[in-house]
């Protein structure tokens, strides 16, 4: 079995035809790092300063003061320190419905972001709902095949049907939001699975066990080396409570980006 | 077995606490109606004409020139023709952000719609998050047990996991988004379910059979009669393509809100 997961993200990129999957695996390469930094604060100035001193992933529809402006400044900050901009949207209705809040509305996401996310749970006409709007902009999409809630119903026979979707959709669908490799799911026994799926995982820190909305945590090593994710996003663990600590927002980014690639580098190795 | 299918929305009442649950009955039985149209329109003329001419249930998000004036006017409009406003924003996300998606952002939902719904995906946080910012305010919350796109997930032990959810959560959970009454659902066989949660179903067409992007339609008989719902949700068949036919908007309203109502009726004595 071609194990993608011994494989580096730069040999990874020939894997897919995506341009976001592809533009990913290549910054990831190139600036060493795996770390997605979710950024959901509400209002513009902590998130602009924030992403100045670590980097991308946002919730844009929290933001109270948003102004179009602001996605000219994301764009410039995106170029600048040379990341993808992911907006977790996590898009969860019918197909016709989706395609109209992923270009249109006050925040115009497809015009923007390089790669968001969606709910598997109505049915493949929400990927082509998406697809028709974010494919003609080389964007890609990541379904959620699994959460790190308690008592998330993303799981099981859930999660199967997930992948079977994506595997459907290999042009738009560039990987999932899941806690573990999807490798060799939905794949009948003994078969090869060629399809190399981009996994991102949320919950993951490296001092706190959770919160008290029932947000669990684990480790870049627990996700990275024994579940065979890809990229770690962390939020609160990186930016807290205080948003003017800019010195202690960086070392914190920095902490959690050296432990994510020393994970991603054991992997190759273990 | 306590039938609330065959009680009127005036008697059931009774059977809720929560103030948005109470005013939706209310306003149903006064209006004699069962009717919510979802007025899935991309800037904010087309949106106010189409509700001053026929009702409520919104996707604000896919508005283009949205501003917080909008808001007031929606409602004004709510007060002038005696509607509930129910953004159909489908929360699918852990506890912290759907708390600060419902009260923050551009949109500030939770400021102004008496109802909204969520996925039950993410678990239980998800309620705890919306009903710390919902129910201080006096809203309601619907979670989506079912949808009715072709391959949707939301079936079997997902939509039975949902209904135990909302059980737990009576005081903000008023009911559902499905396809059919969820009585008897995840309650242990003959025992009594005294949860009377009110079931809201989309998809409802008296012409169309489905769109090109998965969606599926039944009548308004089907839904309410046969399959015990209590609201029909219709969008793009009341309003269609040209917004500014608002006699045959009007009209079509009429026709659909008759509809629904009639169904009603014929299920009392059925």
């Amino acid at each position: 079995m071609a194990s993608f997961i011994r494989q580096t993200y730069g040999q990874r990129i020939q894997n897919h035809q995506n341009p976001a999957a592809k533009m990913l695996l290549e910054t990831m390469e190139r600036k060493k790092t795996n770390l997605a930094v979710s950024v959901d604060v509400t209002n513009s100035k902590d998130f602009l300063s924030i992403i100045e001193a670590v980097g991308p992933f946002t919730h844009v529809d929290i933001i109270e003061d948003f102004e179009p402006s602001l996605i000219q400044e994301i764009q410039k900050l995106s170029r600048k320190h040379d990341f993808l901009i992911f907006e977790d949207r996590k898009f969860a209705d019918i197909g016709n419905t989706v395609a109209l809040q992923y270009s249109s509305g006050v925040h115009k996401i497809a015009s923007w972001s390089h790669i968001t996310n969606a709910h598997p749970v109505p049915g493949p006409s929400i990927i082509s709902g998406l697809s028709s709007v974010g494919l003609p902009l080389g964007r890609g999409l990541l379904l959620l095949a699994e959460m790190s809630t308690k008592g998330a119903l993303a799981a099981g026979s859930y999660t199967e049907e997930a992948v079977h979707m994506a595997r459907a959709h290999r042009d738009f669908v560039i990987g999932f939001i899941a806690q573990r490799t999807m490798q060799g799911i939905g794949i009948e026994q003994g078969c090869l699975d060629t399809d190399d799926f981009i996994v991102l995982t949320p919950g993951v820190g490296l001092d706190a066990k959770g919160d008290s909305m029932g947000q669990q945590y684990r480790t870049p090593r627990q996700v990275i080396v024994e579940s065979g994710c890809d990229v770690i996003i962390v939020g609160r663990g990186i930016y807290g409570k205080d948003y003017s600590q800019l010195g202690e927002i960086r070392a914190q980014a920095k902490r959690y980006r050296e432990a994510g690639w020393e994970a991603y580098e054991d992997r190759q190795t273990a």
